[in-house]
């Protein structure tokens, strides 16, 4: 009975919240990352098959930078085309890991990074400009975001802090997936055993025109909830996780914190309702993984990286099952 | 009988000369380009399968300078990394454009872009520094290139117009593009009727170590010769070049300049071998296509954009075929 597997990467399996971000450093995770995931390769059935996708906050922040240092000279583009070249470079690093890996342990599956495009809706909440919820690129000072706002007026410059100094950051809505534009392409590869990277950095968002025509947006989609989408279209049996913590915790910070371990799906929805999940981190996470569940997967698990087989193994992890 | 057709797009069809390269921009050049092609795939057989590369210098350019101003705070890529982000830059604009061409014409085919690494050799010639041949990036004054040199000594930089003032560039290597890694992908794509972008700038340059594992690196290839090794590997019936002129000229600039029309394979090898055709601007197009009749292609066809479905029927542009 082969599966469908869909992992889904934190940024910080490619880039260490303490580095500055230069190719060596990406690349030293990403061959660290990889070697995770060849594990996993080695550990499921030969015929199951392997979706993957990634965040990419980081590098579209590094983008953002060098685009306003020289934003005089050569044009700054927008965040889809932004997003777009985030897949290319973290794909390319992924892929590349990954066929070494795979070449060293001897196992003979091609890998492949497709450009994936994301549809959203332009009803969404989000693209009101008091809605919109994620912050992208550096803290700014308030005399920055001013100077920012003069040069790109149709920014969205939020206060993010409260207090002084670094406070202020660039805000792009972050609307909810609506469907994979290129899911047929990715399950098509799937089914020929090709280990698919897809969905990079939430994927590139777009809108559909009243003539059918797709157009980039100013936006980010989050990388979890694309990935649900994703699993849902490729009809993934399980969803994968992967980000700094080895299991999922609730009562966080607090006397009564607790991990949590398998769970049932309402479990997972009864803490979610609760507020046990923060916005910015776990949150869209468990979201995910419940949509997941609810539109036919099996399994969703939260867990670490270096715990990753012993997760798919059932030893460690939060796993979350339908019943 | 399906055929299959190799489609090569000069940079100038993605970023004009005149223009900074704004996304707007960029994007408009590639929806005019992204209407020729779907007039091409309008006009040829339903079975009959199509594959896109592009070039990507301008691309490359701009973020070379966006690095620049900000390499003190952000680090800067190598080329292979460069290249991977226009492959995602410029891909998703093009598949983007052409989908939508597509929809708007009824006509029911999935376009994809493919991440795309090809092999190279660490014995080329050109991986010597004196050998390097291809500029990249701005010119630069004496002092400039001085001051980039400093900061950077790994990079090759050399003068590359005679006289005083902006003559120095960044030049990196152009070795010969050996295999595409990802050839057995891109292949299955098409035999499933999908239309793939692929190769894009002359791919991702690798070269592989002693143990076999693949490494990026410092080189930019030929995206006319990528994109020959690429209609190679996909079984390509027609290599199609599409760039600023409607045919090619021998005797350049003299009171005895000729357009070539159709002409066989040993009248094009002829005037390549008497030095009619510019190293950096035609040569590596006709050598490319020179190498696609010699490896099992039917028909190279050089032409513009404006007049594609023309030369595809034989009515314009430079054909050269087998005998």
């Amino acid at each position: 009975m082969a599966k469908v597997i869909l992992v889904a990467l934190g940024g910080n399996t490619i880039k260490l919240p303490n580095e500055k971000g230069s190719s060596e450093e990406q690349f030293r995770n990403c061959r660290k990352t990889a070697l995770y995931i060849s594990k996993i390769v080695k550990n499921i059935d030969p015929e199951d098959r392997l979706v993957i996708t990634h965040g990419n906050g980081p590098q579209v922040g590094n983008l953002m930078v060098q685009q306003k240092n020289a934003q005089d000279i050569v044009p700054a583009h927008p965040m889809d085309v932004l997003v777009a070249m985030t897949q290319g470079q973290i794909g390319y690093m992924l892929q590349q890991s990954l066929v070494n890996h795979l070449k060293e342990m001897n196992i003979k599956k091609s890998v492949s990074t497709i450009l994936n495009q994301v549809l959203v809706d332009r009803n969404d909440p989000e693209f009101k400009d008091e809605n919109a919820s994620k912050p992208v690129g550096n803290f700014l000072t308030q005399e920055e975001a001013k100077e920012i706002k003069k040069k790109n007026p149709d920014y969205i410059i939020k206060k993010v802090k409260p207090g002084s100094g670094l406070c202020w950051r660039r805000t792009v809505p972050s609307p909810d997936p609506i469907s994979n534009l290129d899911g047929d392409v990715i399950s098509k590869l799937i089914d020929a055993g090709v280990i698919v990277i897809a969905s990079g950095g939430g994927g590139i968002p777009v809108l559909e025109d009243e003539d059918g025509n797709y157009n980039g947006v100013e936006a980010v989609i989050d990388k979890d909830l694309a990935g649900e989408k994703l699993a849902e279209i490729v009809g993934a049996e399980i969803f994968f996780i992967l980000t700094d913590v080895e299991k999922v915790k609730v009562n966080f910070g607090k006397p009564n914190e607790r991990a949590l371990g398998k769970i049932s799906y309402l479990e997972a929805k009864s803490y979610f309702e609760k507020g046990h999940f923060l916005a910015g981190s776990m949150g869209p996470k468990i979201k995910a993984c419940l949509r997941f569940l609810e539109n036919g997967g099996e399994r969703a698990i939260i867990s670490s990286l270096d715990r990753a087989v012993d997760a798919y193994h059932g030893k460690t992890g939060t796993v979350i099952e339908k019943k």
